[in-house]
């Protein structure tokens, strides 16, 4: 999996200092961190080489952004299972360094003028596990892990206010959050899952069917895994393939919906199994990926 | 599913035209819309009114975003499929009118003063299902099918420069995409796939040898179908049905990997069927969600 684990950063924390920031001092220099915490006294001179080594090469990422005028870049905060954008906000060299050495999601506030930690009141930190540049290099990706909702609202994330919704009338309904695909049609079976004690007029949907008969929903993904595989086992089209593999996501998810299991605690599951460091770990015990 | 379809917004199209931006004319005010179509002479007055009344309502919404002092709000483009993020640029009032009108991603380019719908150029066009604001109603997303790559580059994305990457010396190294889980398990087993021609000193991991073994993967797939049916069947716990569930969804993508089929296909076809305006389509047919 492409999730860089580089544990030699780690070191980077020693060096990199979270400085009380100061009003409209942006961070432009990198004369700051010659600076060095009193802790490095007791670092031996090849933890002391490699230190300056990852901060020079630090410097040079950080060189290679375009900053504004103000010196800040947008930085995206997503989620690295879901895919889920979970705020927005901007970043200025301190904060992508800061990001850098705690792996916590860090952003320049342009209101109050210093850096801001997302979780730093909240607890729920954003635990990044990869940076992204854009191709001009004045957009930062933060993809992470959140310890809980990002939003001060409570909510999962910032996005809740649908834009068609509201040019539609609905702004009166709940909030809706901005879900993709898989997400939205969990959110979907979820509803249905809801509804069941409210008798439904007229036929049943076939989410709510299978909800309410498991017997036929273990038969539907038995028969829907089995209907995948020959796919490959009678050398059908690539439709076909597409078409059985939606059909067993589908029928998995109604079974998830009745366990109570979220679809990202899955893709965490997977992402730990399969992460870079993750592989030969893994390997050691069954050779998995 | 939760994107909406809303129809009748497509009569949008002939109240806003896609005006010819002026160098620095922000779009600020909104009696520009009041200049009408000459095609709505032909429209009924039934039309008519519902054309003030919605164009008022995408007035009121675009009101309450708070654009910057340059007249923007930072517009992010996501996959509506897979959840990655395109693209991140900046927008005014008139691309957000316009992006409601047209559903293609239209932009305000800071460096050229002018109006960009993305793809114009690339016919790679960003074909928007829906739009949503943050909490602040300072930030935008474009939750949108792409035609084609969005970088300018042919890469699928601008978020293709890791930094922990480049702070490992790995700069040298294919562009990394910025994947979520899903797809850096797909990227994974696919770059198992591409390396099955490479005799493999030592042990070969199980994707390797799944890929090499159709009987052992499609009975895999079988048993994990099984597996997972009996934690809803025999009432086991949780974290069993999520753990069962990684093991599906992994074996099942390697089945997808030697059809060729990536999962955005199939995500596509849950969508499709899942649909707001689909769920009803599909019910008329066969009384599915």
């Amino acid at each position: 999996m492409a999730i860089s684990h580089l544990h030699s950063l780690q070191s980077v924390r020693v060096s990199f200092p979270c400085r009380p920031s100061v009003s409209n001092n942006y961070y432009h220099g990198r004369d700051n961190f010659t600076t060095k915490s009193s802790s490095l006294v007791y670092a031996s001179t090849n933890n002391l080489d490699r230190d300056l080594h990852l901060q020079s090469k630090v410097e040079t990422v950080l060189d290679s952004v375009k900053w504004d005028d103000r010196g800040l870049a947008v930085a995206i905060a997503q989620n690295v299972d879901t895919g889920a954008i979970l705020m927005q906000g901007f970043a200025n060299r301190e904060a992508v360094a800061t990001t850098v050495s705690s792996r916590k999601a860090t952003f320049y506030s342009r209101s109050r003028s210093m850096l801001w930690t997302k979780g730093e009141t909240s607890n729920n930190f954003i635990n990044v596990h990869d940076i992204f540049l854009d191709c001009d290099r004045d957009s930062i990706i933060y993809l992470g892990k959140p310890d809980g909702p990002t939003c001060h609202t409570g909510s999962e994330t910032c996005y809740y206010t649908p834009v068609f919704d509201l040019l539609e009338n609905q702004q009166d309904k709940e909030d809706k959050l901005a879900l993709t695909t898989l997400y939205s049609l969990e959110s979907t079976i979820a509803q249905r899952k809801g509804e069941l004690e409210v008798p439904e007029s007229g036929k049943p949907s076939w989410t709510r069917r299978l909800l309410l008969d498991e017997k036929l929903l273990c038969s539907k993904i038995r028969e829907e895994a089995d209907e995948l595989c020959r796919t490959l086992e009678d050398n059908e089209d690539k439709p076909r393939a597409a078409s059985e593999m939606a059909d067993v996501l589908y029928h998995a998810m109604v079974l998830l919906a009745l366990k109570d299991v979220k679809m990202e605690e899955v893709l965490d599951i997977l992402r730990r199994r399969f992460s870079q460091s993750g592989i030969e770990e893994k390997r050691s015990r069954n050779p998995q990926a």
